[in-house]
């Protein structure tokens, strides 16, 4: 039916559902006249980058009257920023798979709510690159955990439930040969590793605390090239077993920043 | 000698230090004079609360001149906001353990370059309570996992470390005395569970996904309580595993929310 998928029994027992950390709700907004014509969700960690994007969106589809600024459509929370751009919503979400986690919990509901239909969602923006040309933009075909396997681990309650981390394949290789259109656009298709840390985490010598040498850390950054990692991040496992479970036809793209 | 404990032998041979998500650094900015007489710190979660505070704590200590408003140190990133008032700093650190650790990871080498000493960080905010008054404010004596365990555990590449996560017993005694001396200010001691997910993993039943009835919620919880935990979050183990690595006397106060 292309519809999202709440894979929730409680909630059509639910009188109103607040999506609190977006400040809106079913009782206190009509969310299909809002939202029911969106097709594509871009988030991303940054509020003014997303801010910039949704500018961006607006003067491609030729949407943008002339000195006119996009509005905060959560304005009355400061947790994430939402703008949108005819059918193109564009979305913060913090750094971090909790915190991109509560802002997917609530706009899966909310596309529900919406009754959309067919949406993709993309996950925009920076991350550290493995063994590629600065500024390149990789494209995750799976998203994987600090021991380079494609699992997202969620405590549920006090069990931990495993769950993949796939991404789709034809919508990575559809943004790829968008990719080829442009010049000068290094653009690749590998796994992207997603740690639950910027320091530790992701060997870096620049933290508060750093307890390995430089040779051990290249020796953990060779497996993970190896095993077909090619940029690091904060959300991606996090955002493909949301965006799986819930059918949302979902990929990842980061820019390598050096 | 109430110096921060910086344990990172590699900070010590970097010609630059940037703090990159604080949009400060040890060339562009000279931390000794911006923050060499901090003594306290304040972080909670939402930027606009940590601005209220600050404006509060100048208010407090006759610092604020009619109609000024504080200005915003970190203005240049959109990742964290930081405010001052005399020696106070506050600070937000989004939602979540990943946010918080970028966030801590670069206020301990800040608090290092700037020779800050005898510093004292307590976080404060919203969480969920447990078996608790409505209103009341918790003050962690332990942060536990979901297992209800005293331990944060830290993927150091692709190893797992296991940190301690006590928190300051006296600091806490003296917070609650403070709680005492003001009328109808329910305060309790108490342990606070800190998990990855606000939804599945906080037995919530208005997540896009739940699995689980509200029996074993229920169940769950109860233990919870009989373990000792009084309210839940997102931070502290962390919180609680970094102050205490680095020397900071740490505390963490939550206002329960209902």
């Amino acid at each position: 039916s292309g519809l999202v998928l709440v894979k929730n029994p409680h909630l059509d027992l639910m009188e109103e559902d607040v999506l609190y950390h977006l400040d809106l709700g079913t009782k206190t907004h009509n969310l299909p006249a809002m939202f029911g014509d969106i097709k594509f969700v871009c988030v991303g960690g940054s509020p003014n980058r997303m801010r910039a994007f949704a500018q961006f969106m607006r003067r491609e589809l030729g949407l943008a009257a002339a000195g006119e600024d996009v509005a905060d459509i959560c304005a009355g929370s400061d947790r994430y920023a939402m703008y949108r751009a005819g059918p193109v919503l564009s979305i913060s979400h913090g750094m971090g798979i909790p915190s991109i986690s509560i802002m997917l919990h609530e706009l899966i509901k909310l596309l529900h709510h919406a009754k959309c239909r067919d949406v993709t969602i993309i996950r925009i923006g920076t991350s550290g690159g493995l063994g590629i040309e600065a500024g390149s933009v990789v494209i995750t075909d799976t998203a994987v955990d600090s021991s380079f396997q494609p699992r997202f681990e969620q405590v549920v309650l006090d069990d931990v439930v495993v769950r993949s981390t796939e991404l789709d394949k034809d919508l990575a290789e559809e943004l790829l040969a968008c990719s080829r259109d442009i010049p000068d656009f290094p653009t690749l298709i590998g796994h992207t590793m997603c740690t639950y840390d910027f320091y530790e985490g992701q060997g870096r010598l620049d933290g508060a605390l750093c307890s390995f040498s430089s040779e051990k850390k290249l020796e953990y950054l060779r497996r993970a090239y190896e095993a077909g990692v090619r940029n690091i991040e904060m959300e991606s496992t996090a955002f493909a077993a949301l965006c799986g479970l819930c059918g949302l036809k979902g990929e990842s793209c980061r820019f390598h920043l050096l």
